[in-house]
Formats: C-alpha cells, structure tokens, sequence
C-alpha cells in the first residue's frame, strides 16, 4: 500500500510499505478520504522525536482522519459498509487498569497512530477497532470529521474543567490547539471566552467567531481586560495554551477565587509556578493528556451546528502531494490553522 | 405607594400600601420599570396559598423585576443612581449554616418577595439589598432583566445536572419553566435538547430555536425518539419539568446508563418511583429548589448573545392594566409564555 | 468437576458437571477456598429467578469467593501460581460504551457469575480474567477474601455519595448490605453512622463497631434521633438500604438541606416518592448498581485494618454440607448475617 | 484586658489593651480557656510581617482558641452561657461575591485574628459572631478545642482532596501542618497513609498512629516505597506540606494516572513545576487556603473518636509564661508539634 513515510528525521517519502490488512472479529476497514496534518506529525518530520517517542524505523505519519467504511468484522454490529466515519487514533489495554476505570488515554500500553513505532493513517486504508470508530452525522463532511481528532482536545480540557453555565473564560494562545479550546469552551458552556495572543491573524481568524473576545498582548494587557470583563472579579476558567513560561507565572493575575486553570501546553521544561498565587485564590488546575470518551460529544456538537470548524482548513492538497502539504506545514504560517490531505484527491 | 396587592384569594386591588422606603447602608433603591407575572403569583391570586404559605393579610404580588437604581446605601460601591439592574427576589439570613455553605435558596429563613407575608415588588420603588441587585450589560433591555428571574430556574438546574459538553438532554413538559430549562441546557453545553408535550402551540414556540427537537407525547413515544437520536444509549440528562406521574415513571425508560435525571417540576403528591429502573443505569437524580448563585451566570449569558429570551414575552400590558395582566395569566392560552407589565408606562 | 448445582428452582445438588478448565492468556485458575452465601444466591433457589433472571437450566450457585491461583495465562504478569486472591465476579464486554466510560457494571452484555445463564463459583477451580482477580495482602484471609463481594456494594455505596470527611450518615436497614454500607461509610470518612431497623439483634451486631449508633424503630423515631444528633440540620449522607416503602417516602425528613440520599434497597415495585419533600432541601439522589473499580480499594481498607469483616462471619461450612448451608440461609436467622461455605474444608 | 501582645517585631508583651467588649445581637463573649501556638504567630515575632501582612501597631496574637459562652447577643439562639466552645478566627464580608458563593475563606474582606491589623484571641475574653462558634461535645476538653482550628486545614486539604474510601495517601512533610493532614486524611477514608520527612523525631510521632507509613527521605526513596505500596500505580492523593522545591518537582513521580495533588505548603517564591509529567498522568491540583465549613466535620471526628489530637499537644503553659511559651516555639525542637497555653491557668 502506498503511504507518506517518515523514513528518518527530515526525509518523507509516498512509497509503498506493508501495512496490517486483516480485518478481525472486533475490527473495521476504512478507505480513509481525509487526514490533517498535525503540529506532532510535523515535529517528527523535522526532529524525529517528541520527548521519549523516537523514530527509530520508518514510520506512516498521520492520526487524524476521516473516511468510509469497507469491511466490517463478525463481531461488529453498530457499523457497516459504506458508513461515513472517523477514527480515535489511540487503542488502550483492555486489561490495563487505567482502561478499567475509564481513562483509557493515561493508559501507558496505548498504542496511538503515529507515535513511534506505530504506523499512522496517510495510508489509503486502514484497519481499525470499530470500538474506537465513529459515525458522522449526514451534514459532518470527511474533512470536518478529520477534525474531530483536534477538536477532541480542546473537548478534553473543556470536560476536564467542568464549565459551569455562564462561566467566563480565558484561553492563553492563539494556536490551532487554543482555538479548539476556545471553540469547546464557547459550545460547552462559557458565556464568552478571552483569548490572547501576539499573532494578529490568528487572533483574526479566531475572533470571527461570535462570543470570541481577542486580546493581543503586545497592545493590551490580559489582566485589564479580563478585570474589566469580570468586574474585577476574575475569570471563571484559565486554559492555558501556550506553553509559555511567562503566561504561566501570571496565572494568579487573572483566574477567579475558587476558580480554575486548566494546563493545556506544554512546556519542554519545568516552569516556575505561583503556587501562593494560586492558594490565595483557592483555585483548582487540572491537566490534559489527550482526551478519551469525547469523540461522541465532539461530533454531536459538530452535527448540531453549535461549533462550525470548517473556517479553521486553511488548505486541502491531494494525497500526491502530501510532501509539499508538510512542507507548508513546516512554514508555520500565521494564518494557517490546520492543512489537510486528500487522500482520494 | 400604589402597588398591585393581594387582598385575599381572588381579589386584586391597585392601591396605595405602606412599603419600607428607608435605604440602609448596604441597600440600594429601585425605581421598577418592568416585572413579569409568575405562576405562583397567579397561583396566590386563584387559591390565596401555595402549600404551606398562605395569605392571611393583604400582600403585594410580584417577584421577576427589572429597574433603574435611584439611591444606594453608603456601602455600596458596585451600583450607582442611573444604573440599570434587576433584582435576585430571595434574602437569605446572612447568619444561617445554609447561607454559610453558598446554599442560600434552601436557608429556611430565606424572605422571598410575594412569598407571604413578604410583600413582592409590583410597585413604583423597591428597596433591596445590592448584594442581592445585579448590573444590566448594555444589550440587555429592561424586559429581558425582568426574564432573568425565570431563566435563573433554568440556569439552577442546568448547574445541577452538571452538563457535560455535548451531551442529549430531554425535556418532559414544554411549559414556561420547561422552555427555560432547555435554553439554560442548549447554552450550557447540551449538543441538542429534546422537549415533550402534549400542547403543540408550546412545543412550536420552542422548537424555533435551533438545537431543539420538539416531540408531541400525542403523535410520538418519546423513548423511541431518544433511542433514535442516541444510538440506543440514552439521554445524558433527563430534566422533568412536567411534574405528571407518568412522565416521572418512565424516567429510566429514557436515561443513559450513568446518566443524570433533575427533578425540576413539583408533583402535588408523592408519586410511583421507579427506583429499580433508576438503579439498573446507576443513574443520579438531581432536585432543584429556586436558585442559588445563578444570576451573573445568567445575565452573562443574555449579554453574550447566547442566550435570547425576547421571543417568550407575550404580551406587555401598563401598570394601570395590571389586573388585566393576572386575569390574562389565569386563562394559560398555549401561546402565552411570559406577559409582562410595564411599571412605567 | 463437583459444584453445587441449582436443577430448578428449589433443587439443589452437589454433583458433578461440566466447566471451563482452559486458561486463556489474560485468564487465571484459581483453586476456590472460600465461598460466601449471597441473598441472590437463596433467592434463585427459593425463587428460581430474580426479575428477569430466570433460572432455564442448571446453574452453578456462588459468587463471593477467594482462593489460590494456581495457573496463569501467558499475557498474565501481575499474578503467579500460590497468590491467594479473590475474584470479582462481573466480566464486562470490553468493546461496550458502558465499560470504554468506566463504568463497566452497568454494561448490559456484563457476564456475572450465577446470574442465568452464566455458572457462579461453588466447584472446586475456577477459570477466571486476571483482570478481574486481585492479590489479597498477607493479613487478610480466604474467609475475609470471600467478603469482599458484599462489602464492595457498600463501597460502591460510599462511592457514589462522594463522602466529605467528617458527615453523619444514617443507614435504613441493618441486613447484610445495610451493614457493609455503614462500615464502608465510617472508613469511608463518616465521623458517625445512625442505623435503623426493627430488629434489635441485628442492631447489636453492627453497634458493637465503633463510631455505629442503633436505632429501633418499634422504640425511637429516626427523625428524632437524626436531628438530635445534628442539631436539627438532619443527615449529610442518607442511605436507603430497607427497600421499605415506609423509609424511602421519609427520606426527606431526616436528609440534611443540600444532602444526599443513596438508593442501594431495592424495592419490588415503584413506590411513592416525596419529590418536592426532596426539593424543598435541594437533595441529591444516587442509585447503585452492584459496583465497578472498587475491588482494591475494598482490599486496601480491609488490609489496613480500618475494616474488620470478621464478626460479621456468622457460620462456616464444608463443601460438602453446602446445601445445609443454603437452608439455614433460607432460615434468615436475625442473628446470622454472612454464611461460608469452606470449599476445601 | 491583659493580653499577649506583639508591640513590633522580636518585642512581645503581656500588658493591658482595649478590646472589643460590646456584645451585638449576633455575637457571643467568651472566656478564653486554652490557645494554641501556631507557627504563623512565631512567625509575626520573628519577623513582623508575613508576606503582604506587616505588623505596624502593638496586636495581639492568637488564632486556635477554645473557651466558655459568658454572654450572648439578643439573636443568638444555638449558644447559651456555660457552653464550651471553640471559634473560627476569620469573619467574613456577609455581602461579598466569596461568601455568596460558600467559600468565605477567599473572601479579600476576611478580618482574620492575629492578621495585621486584627487582633487575636491571646486575652481573657473574646467577643466572637456566634454564627463562628461552634460547641464542642463532651468528651472534647478545651485542650482539644484549641487544636479544632489547626486541624481544620487539615480538614480542608482532605476535603478539596475529595478523597474516595480506600485511596492510598502521601503527605509530603511531617511538620505540624503535615501530621494534620495525615489524620484528616486518614479519617477521611484514605486506607492508609505515607509521610515523609528528613526528621526523625517527627515521623515518630505521627508514626505512632495506625494507618501512617512514615518514610525517612535520608533512607529511603519516596518513589520506591510508593510504587512498592501501590503495586506500580502510584498514590491516589498527594498532599504536599513541605513547600520544598525538591518536593514539589518530584511531584509526578509519585502521583497515580488520573490522581490528585493538594498543594499545601507555601513556598516563598515561585518554583519549578513538571507541567508535562502532570499532563502525562492527567493529574488535578488542588490547592488549599484556610478553610471554610470545616469545623463542624472537624468537631464531629473529635467527638466520635476518629480523631485524636492529644498525642500532638507537647507541651502547656500558663498564660502568664506566654513569652516563655513563644520562646519555645521560636526554638522549633524537632519533638514539639504544638505548644498551647492555658489561660485560665
């Protein structure tokens, strides 16, 4: 089957390579149609590692993607040929204990598409566990669907913050990641969400969204307006989704007593931390680690219109040209939010 | 001060009666500009007694309002003369365990405007304490303020179900606080809400905003529709707002295993229960009284464009009809949500 | 292999009968030692069904168990040949939603042990998941292990009121679950458990515990004693262990304003419900349904010696008198609370 | 009124002072019987200010006091004279957004005893608001009323921990503050508890309570002991009471996939903080300031024999020896954990 390989650090290739084809008892085959080029797809292209994940053998690169349903195993019942799907790219232990209590995604024995040395999706098939197979509603498109998976992130931390109705939120960074936050923040209950950045045309895109209030740090200070937003109060939920060490350290400035800070980025090293800020406003921080159990939220707010991602594919490439689709991805553009592939383009 | 008075069942007077004027330190004077006619006020006008309160002396009705500040206490630093707000109606003791746990609404102490002997705030001027007073945004008129008072009931069981984001609510009865409850839940992070009656012209009153599926308990089962609309799994939350015997029995027939069902309509009696049913999903009952911390929550999300309340007011009449008002309210039409009167005009 | 068999309801016999022997990868064998005598167990016997359980064909009785392992599959890694553990006897799909939520014991497709038509563990070796079998620590032993069963239900109980530490709870019932629930309850975090029930022997037997306050109900009123011993606020926790109509319409009088009640009885029929009585104080109402993830925590509070099981043991007897011990569990006896029956006695 | 004052920093005094004597209707006097010693005092002697809180005038100094009702206000009905009692030292803002919500202790308007410029309870008689003075049971002396209010940190830790019955604990620090939270934790529904130190003596202490696992870091490895106790998964609840930076750095070490930190400890400045080894486990923190709504929990575990504090008081004196007794505690002797005076004696 011809995929997009990682070979090594910095060399792509659309070459064939033997990939799994058999379809068990528990499984589905997916002509997979469309898949979004991800920031940790492109970090394994230009540094062949994220943290301890190393490529250390050539590696199909790709984990978000939508399609139709080929073939079905026995066992399956709630899926069928022709089926217009999406897929979790990560399939925990069955007999792990973290699977057992329901956090499948702090399962350490999870095997996720493209993290070393599991083969991801820019293939034109795959087999899949129709456990971790989802249905897309008739007005989802493949290329929405392929948006579930980032999506399912800014889910995750939205769940994990148990908005309140009518809570104001502050999303820190304005990057693909904060907008999903920022959008499943909005759906999920926040009355409006403060979003900061120092990129204009990310807090543009952004903004176009009502409900959305853009905060461009080198104009503004974030503590002036969300005081002015909250009367002084402070707001309800911090996301923060930089990463950055100084938005890290201000979290105090700006979070609700008895509020709470969800921590979204990630830094590469320990960051200071206000830990007395923090006491002195009693606020609860929660982390996020990829999500689990949230496709089936995420697509039913996509397919009830509450959240529209369609204005965040900046770009569609064929599947021929899936090279060059990373290599604009590599670019970093401001105004970019995610690139897609077709693959039956 | 004329103010709309209770005399005993069934007779309503617009007359003169003593009110305290006297602002203290932490109160603020409100000059009433509109207030909405609740079913507990025509509750006390048709029956004189709502349970264990009843009306043994003359009582001004009135508890929805919205109105202009006129002077505030020597206290009060967040209101000032000139500032449009609306009126939280219940008062709790600031000394009480319920009030120290943030749980005020269930202080037993609690006065209540129009709950006797408490008078209520149908009349040109109020006093009220500012803590208890909340500031209109700009794009909130008079009119929705008087809408926050009903909307907050919604707001309170929309907090309590603890909506997860994306979740399928269901409605069971599509009465005034039936609508507001679905708007709270759709605002509050539900994908989508499904409401049952038997009344069409309500069910089509609400089924106008987007996100709603309304079901006519005459044409449809509503398990088949909730089966239908969530894969055979069940409603996320499950809020029963008809108060009706068979509605409350059938409650396990509809909600998800692990769900959330909230008690927000008030049968007379007590009624069948179905616990086993209830046992077999483990699901969790939730029960609402009035409304505790919900009205910034509320206001912020009118002021956001959330949530939009307008389309429910009726019919406004002018203070001089506001028997008028009550003797409309007393025939229910099915097309009647809210009618409001307009204190001065 | 010799198991004691249900033939039909009423019959029971000690004969041979074919079993599972093979050990699959994840699986373990387990040499019984000790198997407790449940009411579901005397209820299939005496009944021949339980709800929609109907006993069709002949099943093996027994569900509370523990023993030694004495064979592990290959994928095995956490146990080995000589461990003495106990099992938990619901295997749940792993591909459902119920159990990818966590919540596996509201899986429909759950297999449980002696639930028609699945075989329960009164033979002498049992084939069992691993992940369904934990190690039992050094101090606690085979009869204690076989315990676990039950008092998992009284954790899932604690569990699901979300304890704060230092509430009072009441329990109404004092049978067998009524008592694992207020043990689970006071290690739990309760600073206090006040138990009701008309039979003063079983008063005696759980009273002699620390920390445990009898109530007779043909003597006291539960109100009474539940509001002195609050100062009139009522009860943080109430748990419904009784099942009887009676208890379950009083709810409201003894559940503190903002309390939680928690339904684990299980009455046959709907019954009359006090829904605005619940409302009135805001209440919050689980239900449980056997129990999920509880296992080593039970494990943990019964090795640590906050949980002492052992006087609640009342009888023990070999295998070979397992009908025996059936019919004096038939007998009810007040003073009897756990009959075991020693498998390799 | 002769009473323990600080007339600047390294200068205490045992001289007259006015006081508040006047009793409102809300309020109770009460004779002082017994105060604690908490390190925050120490700390105003030895240094004059903590943080943003100087001492600029002569205050007295004392926050854990027990006493007896000598007078109560006209409004005052749960307390009469002669009643023992313990007080809360911080009265909140009653019209302040923190107190309508419940959670009075982030109130910025909380006038706190012995915090510049509130005086504290180190004199003869106090007047107190009897909606923050609790009676003590019988079998509670003064002694340990005077431990209520240190213990109620522990109480909060515990229950921001939400600890559910049977978790596995770690208390980072054994100071007086960490030996709190292990007791409240373990009361709680914690199965047991880890503490570390470098001290000795002190793990001795705290040892000596059944449940506790004392680890001395100059021996031992906190990760290995852990992961030995909790067969690799790692504890359920962290609480760090050390405020060292090693500690918390380490944090992600220790704590279970999907477990929970309560940041108790106070370091002076910011400090590194492993985001991403949280994120990886998805852990929650919590983080603690004072308390609110503790006591009564904290009172009722005294009173049923959950909690004993004795074991901790080490050493009393008169309260003519107040000096003497602030000396002690200034030398911090690894085997004192809390030093009370008795004021009657």
């Amino acid at each position: 089957m011809k995929a997009l390989v990682l070979e090594r650090k910095g060399i792509l290739a659309l070459r064939d390579i033997d990939l799994p084809t058999t379809v068990g008892p528990h499984d589905v085959k997916v002509a997979v149609d469309t898949v979004g080029v991800c920031g940790s797809d492109v970090h394994y292209y230009t540094h062949g590692k994220i943290g301890p994940f190393v490529v250390n053998a050539p590696m199909v690169l790709g984990h978000e993607a939508a399609g139709e349903v080929i073939a079905v195993g026995s066992a399956v019942t709630h899926l069928a040929p022709g089926d217009r799907v999406c897929m979790e790219p990560g399939i925990p232990d069955p007999n792990s204990k973290a699977t057992r209590l329901g956090i499948y995604n702090v399962d350490p024995a999870v095997r996720f598409w493209a993290t070393p040395p599991i083969h991801g999706c820019l293939a034109p098939e795959v087999v899949h566990p129709a456990a971790h197979t989802y249905k897309l509603p008739e007005n989802v498109s493949f290329a929405e669907g392929a948006m579930v998976e980032p999506f399912a992130i800014g889910m995750q931390a939205a769940l994990r913050a148990r908005i309140r109705p009518g809570d104001v939120a502050v999303v820190t960074g304005a990057g693909p990641i904060g907008m999903m936050v920022a959008l499943a923040a909005l759906a999920g209950g926040c009355a409006r969400v403060i979003i900061s950045d120092l990129a204009q045309p990310k807090l543009d895109i952004i903004a176009a969204y009502p409900g959305i209030l853009p905060v461009n740090l080198g104009a503004q200070s974030l503590r002036d307006v969300v005081m002015a937003e909250t009367a002084g109060w402070g707001a309800d939920v911090v996301f923060e989704c930089s990463g950055a060490a100084r938005a890290i350290l201000d979290l105090p400035q700006i979070v609700a007593p008895g509020g709470t800070v969800v921590l979204v980025g990630m830094p590469v090293d320990p960051v200071p931390f206000d830990i007395v800020g923090l006491q002195a406003r009693e606020a609860r921080v929660e982390t996020v680690f990829r999500y689990a159990n949230v496709y089936d939220r995420a697509i039913a707010l996509m397919g009830s219109g509450k959240v529209d991602l369609k204005p965040l594919i900046s770009a569609t490439l064929p599947f021929a040209d899936a090279i060059a689709a990373f290599d604009r991805a590599v670019e970093a553009r401001p105004t970019d939010v995610k690139i897609q592939i077709a693959m039956r383009g």
